[in-house]
């Protein structure tokens, strides 16, 4: 087979056949297809676009481009989560112990990935003594026994997307649905989990801004990932305005044992349960949402979701105390409070630039290997729907890194819209996406 | 700037300032832009298109990347030509020398291309002592002295060009309008003439197969050329079988001499005064392009184009007696006569057939830098039209590379459709295209 042929078929927009798209992924990694010619079949896909079939292959491919997790030994059903990305999205350390309570097996594994603020691993880390990096062996012992881990990726999972991802990030393919969907279901489906559950953020805050193409998205990662032989829904969730009131490492964790002793902000609370219940359902092979909710729900209020958090937090080496102590968590040295310049309801706060802010003050990471400060981030004082009065904070910014402090505050108060009259609170739950069959 | 958001804007078909695709042609070539992101751009080009604006800034572009010829110094009016390549194209063998005649400068500068057939360069090669490196001096001084000169370039035109064309060759880009017309015209822009005539071949054996494909490249090349200071004319000529009966490098030099002497193949014939008409009155801004033709006609018959020839043959140290020894041209040891299978008329003669198996001989190269074989190719007994009878020669194979001689013979059998009704001609000058105002 020839590169330049797929390409121009591509290019022409005609369908490829799985042993095309296997050669050429395969090629790809083993650096006979050099970039070039990768990167101009991107962008013939990003364009032309895929049909299912080769959207299958592309995500067959990736998988086989790596390892797969094993968890056949560890009983149970094992299930999986990925968000396509937020801001303050705090659901994974509040869902992984729900599940876990819930007696389904949730081994999350995860990379350190870039972003204004950190991932699930970081956000873990800044909790004193939490260890990520574990050997498989010890990620299914603790799997058996806890019913929950979160780890950093052992194996390499879909190594494809490691290179795809960082070509597509410099030659304008990135928001490719066909692309975004391989890269996602690759590592799921090399990951250990039999059901997964997946959140699409749609709004300003989010990869995807406008439903219609969430949806899209949604449809066709539920679409192919249930072809490849596991089980797959999707929520689209709400990204106008950050989930919760919380954003950074730290920040999140504090803001996350707060659910699981059953306080915290309802919007996350709410989205962690649906998600939540969509799992259970999922795994269980079960229609009746409702009752997987409220069973979700009573976990929670009797605190064997937050018991299994602190396991989990033991398990892997970390300071449990947190829990009841969240002050032993790192708490930045320099508060900078970000005051209401009118008073009135906020009718409007953008996602992104609360990221971007939080960004700015240190909790995330724009290079690979960065350290992420784990104190930094934004409290959120004032949300969409609250009553702001002149003079009185609106937010906090935490900050572990002084020097763009002042573009982080002005970010912060250009965030926020207020208005004279209550505003309609934007959607959390936008829609779901459940397999055909 | 930044080149992913070019590559960005083109992908989401925008139109392309001129600072951005100067910016990105530039850093391209300087090597600050890498092959990755230049093939993503080109893929989105191949795709969306360029408007005429876009494209009048690549070509600048490209031809700001090198240096451009100065001919100021050489009296008269200097005029060049540019063929989009075909099978047989011994045009410019004859057309230097014939616009010579007529008093114009035409100092053609080619390189060695790769092709199923040598380029001029090296059909001229192929006559004894003929040598094409000169330094410029000397070309601006055999200008001057006989007003023919045909060299490789001496500085490199466009640089740009090379680059890009060797990228396009391997990502499946190489059929874009746009990049076609800025890979054509930056040459032509960089080089010494004033007016030039572009012979855009259409046909089976041509890059362009479709009059529709060959009219929209012939426009952009004249609407562009003519917005970047010099007089551009096309015309869209018939390329379904080959022109003239002899498709090599020696080959096409004896066939060159026959008509430069008055006989030799009409089409051939007739092809080339129309371009060299065409020419001729572009040069001198005349519409009466009848007028034209009768003129160098005349100059073909009473011999005046064979002096030019034997002036410029000499000036550049080859053997002149090539013109009346044809015998003195090398000659291939090997003759393989192709059999007519059957008596009838030529139907169909496959140029590009015809192509394939003068390279499988020897004629062309493959690889940059390898020797072309000067007596391989192929001679055409029969062509479309004539009376071929069971046994007779259709045409023979001169054979300087014996290995792939049977795939050779077996593709020029192929070449050939013979039927029992005398066939159409198929047409030779298909279209004219020339400036609009």
């Amino acid at each position: 087979m020839r590169a330049v042929e797929i390409i121009e078929r591509k290019r022409d927009g005609l369908e490829l056949s799985g042993e095309e798209i296997r050669w050429l992924v395969h090629s790809y990694v083993a650096g006979s297809v050099p970039d070039y010619q990768m990167a101009a079949w991107l962008m013939a896909v990003y364009v032309r676009g895929m049909s299912m079939a080769e959207t299958i292959s592309l995500t067959e491919a990736m998988v086989d481009s790596g390892e797969r997790v094993d968890m056949s030994s560890v009983p149970g059903i094992k299930v999986d989560k990925h968000s396509t990305g937020g801001v303050g999205d705090t659901v994974t350390l509040i869902l992984v112990p729900l599940m876990a309570s819930a007696g389904l097996v949730c081994a999350k594994m995860s990379g350190r990935s870039l972003g204004h603020t950190g991932g699930t691993i970081d956000k873990l880390e800044s909790i004193p003594g939490f260890s990520t990096e574990l050997p498989l062996a010890e990620i299914l012992k603790q799997a058996a026994a806890v019913g929950a881990v979160v780890a950093e990726h052992t194996a390499e999972l879909a190594p494809a997307d490691r290179l795809l991802y960082a070509l597509r990030d410099v030659t304008g393919t990135v928001g490719s649905i066909p692309l975004i969907v391989g890269s996602i279901l690759s590592k799921k489906i090399a990951g250990g989990g039999d059901a997964v559950v997946l959140d699409v953020k749609c709004g300003h805050g989010a990869f995807m801004e406008t439903r219609e193409e969430a949806l899209q998205l949604a449809r066709t990662l539920v679409g192919v990932g249930n072809k490849l032989g596991k089980r797959f829904s999707a929520l689209i969730t709400g990204m106008e305005q950050p989930l919760g009131r919380r954003v950074g490492n730290a920040l999140e964790v504090s803001q996350a044992v707060q659910v699981l002793s059953g306080e915290g902000p309802d919007d996350l609370r709410e989205v962690t349960l649906a998600l939540g219940a969509e799992l259970l359902a999922l795994a269980q092979e079960e229609s009746d949402l409702t009752y997987a909710r409220n069973k979700l729900e009573a976990h929670l209020q009797e605190g064997r979701a937050r018991d299994k958090f602190a396991q989990l937090v033991r398990a892997q080496g970390g300071d449990e105390r947190i829990l009841d102590h969240p002050e032993l968590l790192p708490r930045a040295g320099r508060q900078e409070v970000i005051e209401a310049p009118r008073s009135g309801y906020v009718q409007h706060l953008d996602a992104r630039s609360v990221g971007l802010a939080a960004g700015l003050v240190g909790a995330g990471r724009t290079e690979k290997g960065a350290a992420v400060a784990p104190d930094a981030g934004v409290e959120l004082v004032a949300k969409v729907g609250d009553q702001a009065v002149a003079g009185e904070p609106l937010a906090v910014l935490h900050v572990a890194q002084d020097s763009l402090v002042g573009q982080a505050a002005g970010l912060l108060r250009e965030a926020y819209t207020i208005g004279d009259e209550p505003p309609a609170q934007p959607p959390l739950i936008i829609d779901a996406v459940r397999s055909e069959e």
